[in-house]
This record gives structure tokens, C-alpha cells and sequence, in this order.
């Protein structure tokens, strides 16, 4: 794909998450996507993201979750504030609270197929709706409050 | 340790899980613990498992409450049976969901302390309680929805 997904924006001093940091060899290194009001993400599991044999972790899924969450709240500040993402000042967020009802064993040889909606945009924080998805089946729903961090945090620290 | 950790129990094909299962070699293996009615564990995390550059990344975090409440379910499973857990039929639990709150960034060259307790054990569910602190300052409080798996989930598939 050659549009940019919003985390190829993130600042280098905050692409380490292990989540969804471009900068982090070992991390999953999720991307995410307009796709009209909504956000997408797509995540393909290691073998090892095993619960029980045949399906996925819990741990994984709120992970990516969590990850397609903050990522949206990015992009949603830069579309409230309307400007591109790669202008200044860089917005990125970190998570609240998280929250994760697991509706069905993920299986762990399909897609899984992240979407995500605004619910609300309080000040520094944003509400994100996320749902993950496994052959056309909403596997999991979740929540996250994600706040905005200041520009300069941890960008001397690295 | 000498003593077994809850997940030293669970039968081999409920022990592949990324977080908790003795089996799975790339996972993270956390042990849980009895200590008088709380049940403890404790995570060194790796350099990879960066947020921003000094700080865990929340999935890993959620992971970890995760499973040392499902493994807290089973113990407390046991317990209420009146039975140890070497005993028949194995207990192993699943998660409905999973709630956690961000209290502060959890350092990431701290060793991570999580405390559970059983709040309510109603039919196959258990609901655990559960801080994660680091430097005896708690950083992240979890709620997980945990549930009994029959004793053939998965038996036949590894």
C-alpha cells in the first residue's frame, strides 16, 4: 500500500512501542488507515500467538486493540484540528484504560481485521470503539480512553 | 522456587498460551502464586517491550494481568473444590473480558509485581482483581472476567 499508515508519522522518539513502532524490530508493528470515518488494521498471527492450540492469545488481541486505538486518536486530532498528519506539532497518545470483551476464540491462521470508530473527543483524550474481526466475524469488541502526550515526553530519553 | 507454580499444572495442551503456557518457547511464562488469599507473580520485561523509550507498552501490561488472573481462576477453582492442583479434572480458565486502567507509565527496567484476588466466584466465572506495580507503586489496576473451559477445549488439536 502506498499510502502512509498514521503510525509511519509518529516522531522517531515515539515509534518504539512494541505494539506499533516502525522503529522496533521485534515489535508487531501494526499499521492503521482511514477508510471514511472508520479506522483499519490488519494483523496476520505468529504461530506463537497461540491461548489454546488453534487460537489466538488474549494478551495479543489487546495489544493490537490498544495499539489501533491510540493510533486513531492520533489521527483523529489531526482531522479535528485540520491539518495533515505530517505537520507539527506531532500528536500521540497513550492509553487510559482499555477494555476487552472477548466474544469468541480468535482463531490464529486467519487475517484479523481491526476497525474503529471515534466516540468522543474530550479535550486530550479520545474515546476509541474497536472491533476485531476473523473471517467476517467480530471476534472481540474493546474500548480505550487514550490521552494526548506532550510534545517533549521521552523525546530526550532515547 | 521450589514450590509448582499454577501454570505448572495446567495438562500440555492447555500450556502453549503466549503468556502463560510452560510449553510455549517464545511466550512469556509468567508463575503465579498463592500467598495467603492474594495469589503474586512477577515479569522481568525485555527491552523490546518499549511504549516510548524507558516505559512498558500497555499490551504487555494487559497480557500480564491477563493471564495471572486466568491462572488466579484456576488456583481458586481448586481451592473452592477443596482439591490440589494435581488432582482430577484439571481446571483452566479463559477470559470474557478484561479491563485495565493506566494509572502512571510503568517503568521498564523495574521488575513488575502482580497482586491478584478473587472477588467473586459465580458458576464457571471468576472475577480477579488484579495491580501491577513496580518500585511498590502500583501502576496499572485490572478487573478480568475469567471462564471455565470444558475439559476437552483444544485436546485433540495439538
Amino acid at each position: 500500500m502506498s499510502q502512509n499508515a498514521f503510525q509511519d508519522y509518529y516522531p522517531d522518539h515515539w515509534s518504539h512501542c512494541y505494539g506499533c513502532g516502525r522503529l522496533n524490530e521485534q515489535g508487531l508493528q501494526i499499521k492503521s488507515y482511514w477508510e471514511g470515518d472508520e479506522t483499519v488494521a490488519a494483523f496476520h498471527p505468529k504461530p506463537y500467538h497461540t491461548a489454546v492450540p488453534g487460537y489466538v492469545y488474549g494478551g495479543l488481541i489487546a495489544s493490537l486493540i490498544d495499539c489501533h486505538a491510540t493510533g486513531t486518536a492520533a489521527a483523529a486530532a489531526y482531522r479535528a484540528e485540520g491539518r495533515a498528519m505530517d505537520t507539527e506539532p506531532p500528536r500521540r497518545y497513550v492509553t487510559a484504560s482499555l477494555h476487552v470483551d472477548y466474544l469468541r476464540p480468535t482463531p490464529i491462521d486467519a487475517l484479523l481485521e481491526l476497525r474503529a470508530q471515534v466516540k468522543a473527543i474530550k479535550g486530550r483524550k479520545v474515546v476509541v470503539a474497536v472491533t476485531l474481526s476473523a473471517r467476517e466475524q467480530v471476534c472481540a469488541r474493546g474500548e480505550v480512553v487514550a490521552v494526548q502526550i506532550t510534545d517533549d515526553f521521552a523525546a530526550g530519553s532515547d
